[in-house]
């Protein structure tokens, strides 16, 4: 591929509370992952994000999540299937109404946190999370990351799939992400994180921790703002790509 | 008229919570108004309601409050316009995906609780409501108490507006509903409400405390189900009517 | 013994929605387990019901649960120990001031729901709870299900630790309760929950689902009164009990 | 006088979101005002925030709000008195057990917001707050804004009053705060500031914006930490009032 997408999560404030920098990561990524209310978010925040993004030629997703403010999605939750539909549901439908009232568009659905971290290695809840979006909105970019159940849940849906790789995250040979307790989970490093970009972009493979290669397709990188040092890493990703040929490009126009 | 529709506010159990008889109201109303989640109702109840609803023939509204649990979206809150906006779209938005995960359809909306309220007396917030309700569907029923801001905003905007009286409650002489301080307030007999409702529906007048007789337009009763009396009160009323000749309706077909 | 004591969950309520029958339970139980709005319940709930537990003569206690409104502090939620210690702590002073104000007192801590079952078996939750209390209050009574770890906790902690049975569960050969997923999990039949509260109390044994007798301390009695079903085993309960020369007694003055 | 004391809001963060720079403001103040999980605070932040208070040698207050986390217990709520005592009960209760559990004590309490703000002018509002406060715990020192209806119904219920001014607020000829909708409500200029807190502290007396001077009592000097500037004009004022030979103490020491 000579495309790339970047994709970050924002509009994670609530109330009088912030979080990230929504306005710089918008120079910098071309889709925005907005939180909905029920982890982090709320109709005020989603409105002024989503005009901003529109105006920067940032494409919306929902960003679906727990209904958890206190433990911000983060945590593990056990819910029925019909639980789960209900609750992506009633996220995707707010964010298409927020969209609609500052003019924009939502054209793609990305879980949150633990729901999306179940449903990558939960079929039935992967299955239950993408019929929701079907049934809301058949026609929205369903965002997973690659070689999880939701790429499969999205695709037997028939949704359109866009895949996602994580700039900062090490993977293990299975394609899983490194767990979180591991010392070198994350990548602190912008220069490897670039690196890893332009193999998983540029040769659609991921080298896993132990030098596994693994044959993926990647159609966007997940970037974070919640610190400055994550602005930075953005930025040299963003940079890096460009100078190296690759084009980016919103989602909607990456699956055409 | 000869055709008339009874609403009544439904769904505003949460978690674990239930309020009011939601079975009992779909055997008597045509057109049910689900709490959005905001002061009551959950993504869950709203998907069980709305199913129900759409099983018994009844046509479904958004019921959007204030964001205010605790107080049922029952006290006063002092928003901004956008803020207003915001608040509305979110809700209705929710509602529209609830209803298509379900295979229903949002028909209508009303405003709820002291949000209703205020709006019927302020141009301005009525026209924030409306402008929200528009931009998200416009083609949308926006469901007001007759007299009230509210109808003027709904008209302004363009958007079809049914007209609604109280079973229960006395009217001034202004066609303001009369306090509930007053102890005249609330009609407890099923009789005189019954006698009012086929004024305010065969006649389209109304008669106030003080004899006054205003003319309305009215195409939609509201009736309650919180109470087991006003669950008799509610089928009094349906009963006393279609005795008398009128056909209960879905608020789309009376407004078709 | 021939002392006994009922306990049972109360203030269950949210802002406008009720739950149970606590003006009926006040009349049957002699201590109250008062939810601390975590779960359920909140300021206005609890000050009105520990005041007419007061007025009963019914014995206050403080019902602290997770931090979950929506599911009712009945899903499991993994929180750190220090979490813990302090989602204890608040709830614990948040009732001590409630029962302060309306002139009462808090005697014994109850914990709630899924938080109350994990600690059951899980020493270091268990421990962590017990801390803070005795970190609050090392004069309260310790409820806690007879055979748990929380028994231990409590016991270890040096608190005062009465120890509780269900009357309206069946137990395993462990001690534990027959999980709800069984058929014969919950008893229906009042008579045979008597009869069991006669042994559990009178000869202080559990029989076990298959006939294994264990051996026990039990000081209190737990029954509900979400249905009406229950307010009325509760009562066969309290009237046999009364019946077969039991007295009937709150917590403190069981725990003297 | 030639003491003073500087309290500022602390811990109002949640869940994943800050407020504030806690820590920075922990080198500077004396006195911390935790917030209680209503308007902002939670269990945990609370206990984190009260151990490194006590630890720095800061005294602890409880600063209850509103229950209104979105609003941040800025908005003005109606409620009844019997529900403002419930409100300040439970925070006030909650505060002292997360103190109990840190190892620290809770010394003073000062309302949060619009809760503060309206009490100020409403009488019986003032009298409820007080009211709750000497019903949970009668030694503590109430922190009240100077000249308010605060001041008096604290004084009314025989509790330790401090009174209270700000080092960023103009003040009315009667004493009231200027409306934050005038373009000089708020004091910017650091040096500013600090002549005001002289004259405050040392003569005793607050020039009004129209050059008036009223004779207060004011034992304690509110300053904020919510950003960076703010910072710098808490410190700028506590070494001014340090280099001017005032000396710095916590509100239990200077109400002796």
């Amino acid at each position: 591929m000579t495309k790339y997408n970047l994709n970050s999560d924002m509009a994670e404030g609530y109330g009088p509370w912030t979080m990230g920098d929504d306005d710089g990561l918008l120079q910098i990524v071309q889709s925005a992952n907005i939180a909905c209310g029920y982890h982090g978010g709320d109709h005020n925040i989603m409105a002024r994000v989503m005009a901003s993004a529109h105006q920067n030629g940032v494409s919306i997703g929902a960003h679906p999540g727990f209904y958890d403010l206190h433990g911000f999605g983060r945590r593990q939750m056990q819910l029925s299937l019909s639980e789960i539909e209900n609750l992506i549901a009633y996220q995707l439908g707010a964010a298409l109404a927020m969209a609609a009232l500052v003019g924009a568009e939502v054209s793609h659905v990305k879980p949150h946190g633990a729901l999306n971290n179940m449903a990558c290695n939960d079929a039935d809840m992967a299955m239950a999370i993408a019929r929701a979006v079907k049934a809301v909105d058949s026609q929205q970019i369903f965002l997973a990351p690659t070689l999880s159940q939701l790429v499969k849940a999205g695709e037997k849906q028939g949704l359109k799939v866009a895949e996602e790789v994580f700039a900062d995250r090490a993977y293990m040979p299975d394609g899983q992400l490194a767990p979180r307790s591991r010392p070198d989970a994350m990548i602190h490093d912008s220069a490897i994180a670039l690196d890893n970009c332009k193999r998983m972009i540029g040769d659609q493979e991921i080298k896993a921790l132990d030098g596994t290669i693994l044959k993926i397709t990647a159609h966007s990188i997940c970037v974070h703002g919640d610190e400055p040092s994550a602005i930075a890493m953005a930025k040299t990703i963003k940079s890096g790509l460009d100078d190296a040929g690759f084009t980016s490009t919103t989602l909607p126009e990456m699956m055409g």
